[in-house]
C-alpha cells in the first residue's frame, strides 16, 4: 500500500485536522480552568480530597513504572520484526512509544481532574444546587473526552503527515502502543478498584463495625482512589485506544480502497466528531425543566450525533468524487464513493444509538429485565444470580447481533469488493466514535459523582437535599457507565473486523516473498490467503482464540479475590500497630494500602497481559498464519459476547440492589436486600474488571498478530525456529499461570467470616 | 461419494458387525433379568418406587407425544430437500425416524430399568451389603450402555448394508433423527428435573417445614422422577446420539478417505468397543480390597480402554493394507493407512483418559480447586459464586485445549491431505467412544444411587451402615456424571469438526451444479469452497453461531426458574384442596405435578429447540453457505467452552457443598453451608440443564446445515426465495423468544420468601 500518494491539497487538509485536534486540547484546558475555579467546600472535605489525590498519584507513579518496562522493551523487539525500510521500522517503534504515551496522558489527565472535580461537585451540591453540581461533573468528564479525541486525532494526523504512503505500518505501532497501555490500565485499574472495595468492606464494615467511607479505615481512601483508577484512568485510556485503533484501521483501509481521499476522509470524520463533541459537551447544561440529569446528557449525545451525521454527509459531497475512477488510487468499483462513505458512517452512528437504547433497556432500574432480577430476590440470592446470568447471556446476544447487523450493512455497501467492504466497516467504526467525546464525558461523570458522594459522606458536611442531589447524579452515572462499555466493545469488533483487511494484505505480501522452503511448509492450499475454518488446523486456531477470552476473564476474576484478601491483612495490621486510629489520634497510612493495591494490581496484571501478547505468537509460530487469523476471529466472537454478558449482568445486579434500597421488597436490611447485595458483589469484578478489559485485549491480540504476520509466514519452512519460539512462549505462559495460582495459595490469609450487611 | 463399492467380503464383515450389535442387546436383556431378580425391600419402599415408576411413565407418554409431531413432520420436510435419487431421499427420511426411535428407545430402556433398579439397590444396601448394591447399580447402568452401543452400531451397519455407496446421505438422516430427539430429551429432562427439585424444596422445606423426600409433598415424586428423566433418559439418548453421529461422520469420511475399507473399519472400531464394553461392565465387580467404588469403576474403564487399543491395532494390521494404493477407492497419500488408523483411534482413547483426569482434578472433593471454592465460603456466597465461575472458565479452557490438541494430532496424521485428516478426526472420535458402553453405565450409576438414597430416606426403612453405603455410592455417582459430560462435549467437537468434510463435499457438488444466476450471486471468490473468516459476511456467521450458544444457555436457565415457580403454585394448591395430606389421610396427586413438570418442560423446550433447527436455516438463506459454515465453527468454539464451563462450575459447587456437609467450616447449618447451598442452587441449571444440552445442540445445528446446504447453494441467485425463507424463519424465532418471555410474566405467581436452610 506504499503507492498511496498524498497531494498538496490533501496534506493541507491533514494539517487542518491536526490543528483542530490541538484546538480540542485547548478546549480541555478551558474546561480545566472552569472546573478548578469552582469552590472546594469545607476544610474537612478538602482534606479527604487531598488524601484521594495523594493515593491517585501514588498509583500512577507505580503504574507507569511497571508499564515503562514494556514501553522500553517492546519498541526494541519491534525493530527486529520485518517491515519495508529502516525508516518505517524505526517510525513504528517511535510511534509505539507515542501511542503508549498518549494513552497514558489521556488516562492521567482524566484522573487528575477527576480527583479535583469530585470535591468541587460535592461543594457545589452543598452551596450552589443540582444544576451547578451536574455542570461541574460533566465538564470534568469533558476534559477526558477532549484529551481522547484530541490526542488520538493529532497522533494519527501526525503519522500521515510524516510518513504519507508508508503511514499504515507506522500506524500499527501507534495503535499497538495505545492498546497495550490501555489494556494494562484497564486490567490494573479494574483489579485495584475491586480489591480495595471488597477489602475495605470486609475489614471496616464487618470486623470493626465502622461505616463505609469512614476516614479511620486505611482502605477507604484506596476505595475512593479505585473509582478514579478504574473508571476514570482505565476507561479514558481504553476509549483513547479504541479511537486510535479505529483510526489506524480506517487509514490503512481508506488508502487501499479510496486511495489518498480515503485516508484524508478517515481523518475528516473524526475531525467533525471533535467539533460536534465540543458542541455536545457544552449542550449538556442542565435546564430547569429537565426530568433528570439523563435528559441533559441525552440532549448532548443526540445533538452531537445528529450534527455529525449532517456534517459528514456535507463533507462527503464536498470532498469525495462521484465515481471510484476519479479517486487518486484505491480500487475500481461501480458505485458512488460518496454514498458508500455516508452510508457507512451513518451505520456507525445508528449503531451507537441502538446500543445505547438496548443497554438502557437491560440495565435501567425502571425496565422489565432489572425488575425481574429484583423480583427474583424473593427466593434468595441463588435466583438473583441465575436471573442475572440469564439476562446477561441474552442481552449479549442481542448486542452482538446489532454489531453483526452493522457489519453486514457495511459489507453490502462494499458492492462485492472486500477492500471497500472492510473500509466501510472501518468508517462505520469512525461513525460510532464521532460521539466518543461526549461518551467519555458521560462515563467520567460516573466516578466523579460517586467520589463526590463519598467525600460528602466522609466529611459529614453535606446533608439533606444536597446529599439527595449527589445520589441522583450517581444513579445517572451508573447508566452512562453501562452504555460506554457497550459502545467500547462494538468498536473492538468493528476495528478487529476491519483489521482483517490489513492482516490479509500483510500475509499476502509475505506469501509472495516466502522462500521455497516456507512455501512447501505452508502447502499449496494456503498459498492463496485463506482462513477457511473447515480445515482442522484453522479450526484449532478458532478454539484457542475463544479460549483466551474465557481464560483471561477467569484470571481477572480470580485476581480480584486474591488481592482483596491481601488488603484485609494490611488494614488489620494497621489497626493493630496504630491503636490511636480508632479514636482519631493517629492517621492511618492511606498510602500503604494504595501502594499495596497498586503493587498487587501490577503484579496480577502480568499474567493476563502476557496471555494477550504471547498467545498470538504461540498460535502463529506453532500452527501458521491461517490458524492465527482464525484465532483472531474466535477471540472477536467470544470476546464480544463475554464482554457484554459480564457488563450487563453486573449492571443489572447493581441496579436491582438500588431498586431494593429505594424501598422495594422491604428495602435496606431486608432478606431481599441481602440477596441483591450478593448479586452486586458477584457483578463487581464482572462489570468493572474482567468485562471492560476484553475490549483492549482483542485489540492487543489483533495488533500483535498483524505485527508478527510476516515473520510467521517467513518462518513456515523453519521447523526448528518455529518449535523454539513455540516452546519458549508456551513455557513462559504456563509459568505465569502457575505462578498466579501459587500466589493465591501463599498469601491465603484467613478471611473474616462475612455477616449480613 | 457414491462411487464407494463394497465387495462381498466387506458386506460379510458389516453383517458380522450387525450381529455383534444385536448380541449387545442380548447382553442388555441378561442384565435386565439379573437386576429384576434382586429383592425389592419393604412394602413401603416398593410403594415409593411404584410412584416414581408411575411418574416416569407419565413423563415418557407426554414427551413422546410432543416429540412425535417433529418425528412425523421433519421426514416430510426432508423429502423436499434435494438429494441424489428418490430412493436415497426416502431412505434418509425413513432412517431419520429410525434414528429418533432408537434414541428414544435407548432413553426409555435406560430409564425403565433405572426406576426399577433404584429400589433394588436400596434393598441390597439394606440386606446384602455394599458390594451387591454397587453391582446392581452398575448393572442397571450397563443396560443403558448396551442399548446405546447396540442400537447405534446396528443402525449404522443396517444403513451400510442397505444403501452401500449411497449410505452417507441416508446416514445424515439417521444422525439427525438421533440428535434431534436427544436434544429434546436433554433439554426437556433438564428443565423437568431442576424445576421439580427447586419447586419441591421451596414449598416442602421452606413453607411447610417437612423434610426433603417426604411422601406428603406432591412434588417429591416429581423430584425423584426428575433424576431419572434428566440424568438417565436424557443422558442415555444424548450419548446414543453422540455415538450415532460420530459413526455417521466416520462412515462418510471413511469412504472418502480410505474407500470401502474406510467404511468397514469405521464399524470395526465400535464393534471392538462393544465387546470390550461388555468386558468392562462385567469387570466392575467390586472386590473386598477396593478403596472405593471409584476403584472398581476405573478398573472397568481402563481395562476396556486398554483392550480396545490393542484390539484396534490388531484389526488394523489384519484388515487394512500397508499403502493407500491398495485401498478400494479413497485418496492416494504417501503413508501407511494402518498407522494412520491406529494413531487416530489411540488419540481418541488417550483423549478420553485425559478428560477423565482433568475433570476429576477440577471437580473432585479432595483436590485443590474444589477446596479453594470451599474456603471461599468463609467470606459468604458472593465469593463462592465468583471462585466457582473462575474455576469453570479456567477448566473449560484446558478441556478445550485438550480437544484441540487431539484434533491437531489427527490433523498431522493426515499427512497434508484434508480428507485423510478429517477421517483421522472422526476415527479419534470413534476411539473416544470405544469406552462409551462403560461410560453410560458409569453415568446411569449416578441417578440410580441418588434415587436409591431417596427411597431409603422416604421409607425410613434403611438406616445405619446401609444408609452410609448409599451415601458413598451417591458420591461416586457425582464424579462419574461430571466425567461423562466432559466426554460428551468432546465427541460433539470431534464429530462437528469431521462433519465439515461432508459439508465441504456437499457444497462443492452443489456449487458445480449451481445455475448461472446462483453462481453470480455467490461471487467469484466463493465458487471455490471457502469459509475464510476474514470476509465480513463470513465473520458475521461466526458471531451468530457463538451467539446461539449464549442465547440457548440463557433461555434454558430462565426456563428452569419459570417452571419451578409453577410447581410451587401446584403443590400449594394441593395442600389447600386436600387438607388430609398433612396427616397422611389423603394421598397427594403425584401425577399432577409430574404431568405439570412434563408439560412445562415440553413447552419450555420449544424455543431452544426451534433455535437449534431454525437458526442455521436463517443464516444459510440470508447470508449463504460460507457464513453458514462459519456459523457452525462459532457454535463449536463457544459451545465447547460454555458446556465445560457450566458443567465444571456446577460440579465444583455441588462438591464444595458436600465438603462443608462432611464437617468443614462448621458443617451443616453453618453460614458457610448456607453459602455453598446457594452456590449449588446456582450450579443446578448450569450443570444439569443448560450445559449438557449444548452437546446435542451442536449436532442438530450441524446436521441441519448439512441437509440444507444444497438448497442454500441452489437458492443463492433467487433473492425472493432467500428473503422469504429468512423472514418467515426469523419471524418464527422472534415469536418463540417473545412468547417464552411472556409466559414468564403471565404466570409470575408470587414465590415464597426463602429462609436459610
Amino acid at each position: 500500500m506504499g503507492e498511496v500518494a498524498l497531494g498538496g491539497g490533501d496534506l493541507f487538509l491533514v494539517s487542518m485536522v491536526a490543528v483542530i485536534a490541538l484546538l480540542a486540547l485547548a478546549v480541555a484546558g478551558g474546561l480545566v480552568r472552569e472546573v478548578l475555579a469552582a469552590g472546594q467546600g469545607t476544610p474537612r472535605m478538602q482534606q479527604i480530597a487531598l488524601a484521594v489525590q495523594e493515593g491517585a498519584s501514588a498509583y500512577l507513579k507505580r503504574q507507569f513504572r511497571t508499564v515503562g518496562v514494556f514501553v522500553v522493551l517492546i519498541p526494541l523487539l519491534l525493530l527486529l520484526l520485518p517491515a519495508e525500510g529502516a525508516g518505517v521500522r524505526i517510525g513504528r517503534s517511535v510511534f509505539f512509544v507515542l501511542g503508549a504515551l498518549f494513552s497514558g496522558i489521556t488516562g492521567f489527565a482524566g484522573m487528575w481532574l477527576a480527583v479535583r472535580g469530585n470535591v468541587r461537585v460535592a461543594a457545589a451540591a452543598r452551596d450552589a444546587g443540582e444544576r451547578t453540581a451536574m455542570r461541574i461533573a460533566f465538564r470534568t468528564g469533558g476534559v477526558a473526552g477532549m484529551f481522547t479525541v484530541g490526542l488520538g486525532l493529532f497522533g494519527a494526523a501526525l503519522v500521515v503527515l510524516v510518513y504519507r504512503g508508508d503511514a499504515p505500518v507506522v500506524l500499527e505501532g501507534f495503535g499497538f502502543g495505545a492498546a497495550l497501555l490501555a489494556m494494562f490500565m484497564r486490567v490494573g485499574g479494574g483489579i485495584f478498584t475491586k480489591a480495595a472495595d471488597v477489602g475495605a468492606d470486609l475489614v471496616g464494615k464487618v470486623e470493626q463495625g465502622i461505616p463505609e467511607d469512614d476516614p479511620r479505615n486505611a482502605a477507604t481512601i484506596a476505595d475512593n482512589v479505585g473509582d478514579n483508577v478504574g473508571d476514570c484512568a482505565g476507561m479514558a485510556a481504553d476509549l483513547f485506544e479504541s479511537y486510535a485503533v479505529m483510526l489506524v484501521a480506517a487509514l490503512i483501509l481508506g488508502g487501499a480502497a479510496f486511495g489518498a481521499q480515503g485516508m484524508v476522509f478517515s481523518l475528516l470524520v473524526p475531525m467533525i466528531g471533535v467539533v460536534t463533541a465540543v458542541i455536545g459537551i457544552f449542550a449538556v447544561t442542565p435546564r430547569a425543566r429537565d426530568r433528570s440529569g439523563m435528559t441533559a446528557i441525552n440532549r448532548g449525545f443526540f445533538l452531537a450525533a445528529a450534527i455529525s451525521a449532517v456534517a459528514v454527509a456535507v463533507a462527503a459531497f464536498l470532498y469525495l468524487p462521484s465515481t471510484f475512477a476519479e479517486l487518486d488510487g484505491g480500487v475500481r468499483v461501480d458505485a458512488d464513493p460518496r454514498l458508500v462513505a455516508i452510508g457507512a458512517v451513518l451505520t456507525g452512528i445508528v449503531l451507537a444509538g441502538a446500543i445505547q437504547l438496548l443497554t438502557g433497556y437491560f440495565t435501567e432500574t425502571n425496565r422489565k429485565p432489572v425488575q425481574e432480577v429484583t423480583q427474583s430476590a424473593r427466593t434468595g440470592p441463588a435466583t438473583v444470580i441465575l436471573s442475572g446470568v440469564a439476562l446477561g447471556l441474552e442481552s449479549a446476544v442481542y448486542s452482538t447481533l446489532l454489531i453483526a447487523g452493522a457489519i453486514y450493512g457495511a459489507f453490502l455497501l462494499g458492492s462485492g469488493n472486500t477492500t471497500v467492504a472492510l473500509f466501510a466497516v472501518a468508517l462505520a467504526g469512525t461513525g460510532l466514535l464521532t460521539t466518543v467525546g461526549v461518551i467519555v464525558s458521560m462515563d467520567t461523570f460516573g466516578p466523579v459523582s460517586d467520589n463526590a458522594q463519598g467525600i460528602a459522606e466522609m466529611s459529614g458536611d453535606v446533608n439533606g437535599e444536597a446529599a439527595a442531589v449527589l445520589e441522583r447524579l450517581d444513579a445517572v452515572g451508573n447508566t452512562t457507565k453501562a452504555i460506554t462499555k457497550g459502545i467500547a466493545i462494538a468498536t473492538a469488533v468493528l476495528a478487529a473486523t476491519a483489521l482483517f483487511g490489513s492482516f490479509r494484505t500483510t500475509v499476502e505480501a509475505a506469501l509472495e516473498e516466502a522462500s521455497g522452503d516456507a512455501q512447501r511448509a505452508i502447502g499449496a492450499a494456503f498459498l492463496d490467503f485463506n482462513l477457511s475454518v473447515d480445515q482442522p488446523n484453522v479450526l484449532i486456531g478458532l478454539l484457542v482464540g475463544a479460549s483466551v477470552v474465557f481464560l483471561f476473564s477467569g484470571l481477572a476474576i480470580m485476581a480480584v479475590g486474591r488481592s482483596a484478601g491481601r488488603v484485609v491483612v494490611e488494614v488489620r495490621e494497621q489497626f493493630r500497630t496504630k491503636p490511636g486510629i480508632m479514636d482519631f489520634s493517629e492517621r492511618p497510612d492511606y498510602d500503604r494500602v494504595v501502594d499495596l493495591c497498586t503493587r498487587d494490581a501490577q503484579r496480577e496484571l502480568i499474567t493476563p497481559g502476557l496471555l494477550a501478547i504471547l498467545t498470538p505468537i504461540a498460535v502463529g509460530f506453532a500452527f501458521g498464519y491461517a490458524p492465527l487469523g482464525a484465532f483472531l476471529a474466535g477471540a472477536i466472537a467470544a470476546g464480544a459476547l463475554m464482554a457484554v454478558f459480564l457488563a450487563n449482568s453486573g449492571g443489572a445486579w447493581d441496579n436491582a440492589k438500588k431498586v431494593v434500597e429505594d424501598g422495594s421488597l422491604g428495602g435496606k436490611g431486608s432478606e431481599a436486600h441481602a440477596a441483591t447485595v450478593i448479586g452486586d458483589t458477584v457483578g463487581d469484578p464482572f462489570k468493572d474488571t474482567a468485562g471492560p478489559a476484553i475490549n483492549p485485549l482483542i485489540k492487543v491480540m489483533n495488533l500483535v498478530s498483524l505485527l508478527i504476520a510476516p515473520a510467521v509466514v517467513a518462518a513456515a519452512g523453519d521447523a526448528v525456529l518455529r518449535a523454539g519460539v513455540t516452546i519458549v512462549v508456551v513455557a513462559v505462559l504456563v509459568a505465569a499461570v502457575v505462578a498466579s495460582r501459587h500466589r493465591g495459595a501463599a498469601t491465603g490469609a484467613p478471611l473474616p467470616r462475612a455477616t449480613r450487611r
